[in-house]
């Protein structure tokens, strides 16, 4: 079998996560997320945003929490902008559309929003009622090509959105990567300041599945239950939710796994660089986009799996590589030695 | 700590699934459905229910399955008849409504309805277009209230259903605890014979949540993964989904906790008419329906904790009470040895 | 030809309208109700309605109308009530659902609810977020059966609708007939006090298009334009529904034609009752509901035209008349005649 | 007051229809499209089309006619490809998405898209099912910015829209001024051969208002009524739209109106020509965008009304002259004389 460098949900889950599972099975819960871990696990988060009155809600994926994030903040007419990278513009097959909502992309270098450019769309938006109202911002961070906004970029974008009212939302799918990258200046609790909601992935940092919805906004956060519960995404058993992130945030975990495969990531970066490699973005998160020869991919495809990610020219493309908490270190050190022997 | 008859989703999931998690960990497998162990249930359904054309897709629980089925098979302009006791037209927060369907509600006794109540729905709407259209038939089974449908009556709203061009389609939350029902005329393989799509509850018999939707009629088959991607349904570790059919369904695990329910329900359900009780319906699944002067519910309520269902007199209320494949048969002698002891 | 009794939009329009886009027509004028004749006809709704914080828009139908208020004042998870026979609940090809909104029922003898039926429809929709929240209570007046809400009905409704932080909608497609009903104890103005929005119905009165939505509740005005537009309602030559307005208020023509209806349908009624015939329904609008024998029936066929509404036993059925503008007396009296050679 | 150039909707109707209007007013009629003008007119336009095969229904306006056509037409996961030019894409307010549909946006230097274009956003959409599904392609001829597709145009997108399974819709809000450009070599019945649909414009085209949405693909012609009901767009007098088309049909009132417009434009365009200005775009229709400096738009601006359309640089903007049925030979040669006097 090769080693896997595709995504970072190929595993289950972090082993304390089925320790706890194991441990808590018989005891009765009540359904619906008010089980005591559920509870348990919002005030951890609140405390370590340092944001009492934030409130949390827990969902099964990013797409989910994307989709009702967005179809409960916005009036029918009220629409939604984002990078042309963003997962809502381009890959969860028009849930965002089919909850009513248009959404406006940015072609992007790196995946990443300004103010300049949102104040583009609001400025040829404004032949009001024919056009739609812009609302909400929706920004990934680590974004879908692995890069971040830095403090400055991040507060930015907050000033801006609150000087035009709108929300600002941030996808966090990789949030713990993008926190664990190297030398970076924001901290867990500047989201819950700058941003009237986010959500901390827990799929992609070592959960069976499960993404916490985190409102800020206190006016947003009037009457949420209902739209999880109508867009069918109440489980039952909510414990299996809450769980997962009261395992994950305690002893810090969920960090250290996001620093154990930015680790894997970057010694993999530094050996293309060693071989004089080029890369179509610079990262410092789990993801990689280095440019190889065709040659050159199809040597290591012969031992990993990966994708392809885009056609730089006849010769060269780039490919994309992902680490997470399941790369172990003897995964990484082999994939360098293969690196290292690229011809 | 009381024992609670409240509902069966109060524990986490059968120990064998919580095995199996710790046996497939760490295999790396394909994201979204297209690990070996959905496939692999998909089989194990499919020659169970011997309709090998028929598909499985794997959802987190009831209101997602029963929101992607309707809204992925109708067109806007056309309805869905249920009863007034069924989930979507009263518990699923007008998720159905939501996604821009009517859902034409019939009173029932029962929990179950007839080709006769369609029949008279149909009649009243015949002022096209002003009227919209109806299309689905949406039944329960068990029902919410316990009751199950009888061969001949599936039989026959089959039949009715084909000749008037309306799907028939079956949630089938609590499907395990019907066919295990006593003298029970229906076998699984009737439901893929019968309905043009149900779905196999996993979250209410034993898993961690999941439930397997199953589409017969190969029409209703085409991309159906769109909408399950769309409706933010679709897991990136769908192996959570598939790997707890695969183990419910290996040695008919699923058959024996269902039937296990079942039995400490009728152990209860005897020994309330030992003492001359009355019942709200005659069920003959894991939920019963005593009806019990306020003396008595106050009695039983020192020790055990279950809904009041509904006020049937100043005297006398009919409480409920749900079994499951957690309720011990301790629990149950327990419980019965309080009934006896009622006054 | 046979003269018809079938409905009330048979012709086009009051010769008066006819003569006012003849004066008006080569007035170049801004488009989207942006022209004068919308802005005077808001005024002058303004001051009958004692009302000038009341907003007003004009849209082409009635269905349309209540499409894009309910829809505008919503969020997704919140819900319509309305009578059985509600024009929303039965005859709009499930616009309101469409949008997303569940509409719930109340069966009812005469078109009309009270709040003490809203009352129940609140209690059993306790299990909050798992139900839908009921927000906007929809009534009409003159009823989809000719009937009418007295002053304090409306008012307690009204009353009712505040305390329950529900809105009260009123659809008045048959405005003019309730408010020129005999001994009618509401006015116009009471409409504005007791209501949140309601419509004043063109097309049903004179018009050849056009109802009047009157917003009063001021929060819910904000921004309505854009729903107007999105829902694809907004006229380019949006005066040709401001000048039919401003034409049928000025002098009071719309209280005069829905007058005129009003005479021929009591006219009508007492012939039948001269004769000894019951009515489905006690009205005193233009409908009234005569129910007659099966014979009677084929025999006022003969010459008039008109829908059989409902039957009543083997031998007879209720008929529906309605009468209009466009009912001249020479009709009235020539079908009178008729009524009374019944045998 | 000035003479306006701003749009082709700013006058009433051609006095032909007040004509109509006042000849049948009360002739009593069916409603909902069921009078004999509609009927009349279908066939008028079945016959001008050369497809008998086509359906016609005629609504009130272009953004209802599209928001009608597409939600009818498309399954919940399929999108819209258009030009960002496009009335759906920028000037509806989010119709189209509010119905739950994507509209993927296409940047074309003249309104106009081409299969390759398409082709490429097929291409980036290929991983299924996390993308929508391209379904749909809208064009507008004459575009919102005055160009028209050329027949061998219109035939390649027609043949690649059904090797790729793709339906073509064509917007004809302004298909009147098209099939009337100078040395035009596409037909009408060209657009019912080459489109599964397209709706011919009445709004911009002298009618009060209406635009006859023709239907060519017969499956897609299956119970649109229920539609045009839900979306609200039935007139209970349909005959208003009906017979409106019915004497624009007349005699080729429709096609010597545009013609008419078209001279007009043309006109002006000669003018402007002939003082060595230049264009925004090269239009042959009624609309022109002449790049004048600010000195010159200020002088125009004394005596006529327009709207400056876009800054070329800090000394010239492009204006967009608009001319209609309405606009007289009088008013263009005072207008071309005062071009004349242009420093």
């Amino acid at each position: 079998m090769k080693f896997s460098f595709k995504n970072d949900y190929s595993e289950g889950c972090h082993p304390r996560i089925l320790e706890a599972l194991i441990q808590t099975n018989l005891s009765p819960q009540s359904g619906y997320g008010h089980d005591e871990f559920c509870l348990s696990a919002e005030k951890m988060i609140q405390y370590k945003i340092k944001s009492p009155h934030s409130k949390v809600y827990f969902v099964s994926g990013g797409t989910q929490a994307n989709l009702i994030v967005i179809s409960a903040f916005l009036r029918p007419h009220e629409s939604v902008v984002a990078a042309e990278t963003g997962h809502i513009f381009t890959n969860e097959s028009g849930a965002i559309e089919s909850s009513g909502h248009k959404v406006h992309g940015i072609s992007t270098a790196d995946g990443k929003i300004t103010p300049e450019q949102i104040q583009k769309i609001l400025e040829v938006h404004q032949n009001k009622p024919h056009q739609v109202k812009q609302k909400l911002v929706y920004i990934s961070n680590a974004t879908e090509i692995g890069t971040v906004y830095t403090k400055e970029e991040l507060r930015n974008l907050s000033d801006f959105c609150k000087e035009n009212k709108l929300y600002l939302y941030l996808d966090g799918a990789r949030l713990g990567n993008a926190l664990m990258s190297e030398n970076y200046d924001v901290t867990l609790e500047d989201f819950a300041k700058y941003t009237d909601a986010f959500y901390l992935g827990g799929t992609k940092n070592g959960a069976l599945l499960g993404e916490a919805i985190i409102i800020n906004n206190e006016k947003l956060q009037e009457e949420f239950g209902f739209h999880i519960k109508q867009k069918g995404a109440m489980l039952a058993k909510g414990r299996l939710l809450g769980l997962q992130f009261q395992e994950l945030l305690k002893d810090d975990l969920y960090f250290e796994l996001a620093k154990h495969a930015n680790r894997q990531a970057m010694k993999i970066k530094d050996a293309f660089q060693q071989i004089g490699c080029g890369f179509l973005s610079e990262t410092f998160t789990n993801q990689i986009f280095p440019i190889l020869s065709q040659d050159q991919i199809a040597q290591l495809s012969e031992n990993f799996d990966f994708y392809v990610w885009k056609k730089i020219d006849e010769e060269k493309s780039a490919i994309r590589l992902i680490t997470s908490w399941a790369t172990t270190e003897e995964m990484t050190e082999i994939f360098v030695n293969h690196i290292k022997k690229l011809k």
